[in-house]
């Protein structure tokens, strides 16, 4: 019984950690649709983003299927909780991927960014993918240690986030109010992306160690 | 033993129904601070919304007491995860109000909307407390017609929304960037909150009946 239980976990976690890879590839996919106005790439997110939604609901009944059949308590109810919350949170990562691609599909042929705040969703689009696939790292290597970096990766998105506001509210402002706008959304898309992939990497040193990093059980 | 889960699943039920009114009452103050521009009535949504996330950790708490204690199957398994999700999405949408909250403050004494988008979000944010209290209301009468209502609620918050981009975007505008820029953001968190309500509107009837309305119970 046991045995089996930490089989089907094993399984569970390499599935979540696949769907971290679906989203990590979706964001940077999606970035690059709207960095190089490559519609087709954009239309490629934008279908894929239904494997995203499959994969979310194949962890769950997963994690159902170990609930009900393994009748688990304590951390090993907790873990595969756990297990349910990321796998929500990568759907999310995956539907705003979805939106920086339709965003890009949108404006097409015209780039959605002025030249002067490229090099910023470049950077904050490298930081979200890489947060995504730390936590990929985490499951795939029981590294916890690289969960480590995760809270830098998060701290540029932010202050970059943090920036974009400032370059846009400034009064040599010359791209108007509709470019205001797209970047508005944008940038707290990535935000909001960044926010999950920390909470989902959290989470994912949990699943493989039943240990929340910086957090007693409790706080789970 | 079925006794005493049923006794302690209405128990949390009736907890749902009181983070519902939490976060009804979060947004309906938001918006009265936002647009009366009371500072005072800012701050308290502020930091009142300690208690809807200490709300949202009783309810897990009495979930994952029971999971381990009861370890249900099939659909009483599903129940309580339901009850576990319907939670995370209103201290989501506690968050949300609080955004609001937050940006009353940042511009006060100043108002943050211009006088020509006042009514889009009155309109706005009654529809939202309307899409928490059905939610509410389900758990409490267990009248379940009156979920069918949320669709309505939330097409409105739909239009609302879209509609707030073309103004903004038009031509017409006066306001400049940083006002738009408040109201897409402000714009995006009453959406967010009305998606959020729907879908803890729709888990709670699965609460209180066992079944998803529009749905299949392999679905949820």
């Amino acid at each position: 019984m046991r045995e089996a239980y930490h089989v089907e976990l094993e399984n569970l976690a390499s599935k979540l950690a696949d769907m971290c890879t679906q989203v990590a590839e979706a964001m940077e996919r999606a970035t690059r649709a709207m960095l190089d106005t490559d519609l087709e790439l954009a239309e490629r997110v934008i279908s894929d983003d239904t494997l995203v939604d499959d994969a979310r609901a194949d962890c769950e009944e997963q994690a159902y299927a170990l609930l009900a059949l393994q009748s688990p308590v304590a951390t090993d109810l907790r873990v595969i909780l756990a297990a349910i919350h990321a796998a929500e949170s990568l759907e999310r990562m995956g539907d705003l991927a979805l939106h920086v691609a339709k965003a890009a599909r949108r404006r097409h042929p015209d780039p959605v960014l002025p030249d002067d705040v490229r090099q910023y969703f470049d950077d904050m689009g490298r930081a979200s993918v890489r947060l995504a696939r730390r936590a990929e790292q985490v499951i795939r290597t029981r590294d916890v240690d690289s969960a480590r970096a995760i809270e830098s990766d998060d701290d540029q998105v932010d202050e970059i986030h943090r920036h974009l506001f400032s370059v846009i509210m400034d009064k040599e402002w010359q791209h108007g109010v509709s470019a205001a706008v797209d970047i508005t959304l944008l940038g707290r898309f990535y935000e909001r992306y960044a926010d999950h992939a920390v909470s989902v990497a959290r989470r994912m040193v949990f699943v493989v160690t039943g240990r929340m990093p910086g957090y007693s059980t409790s706080d789970v």
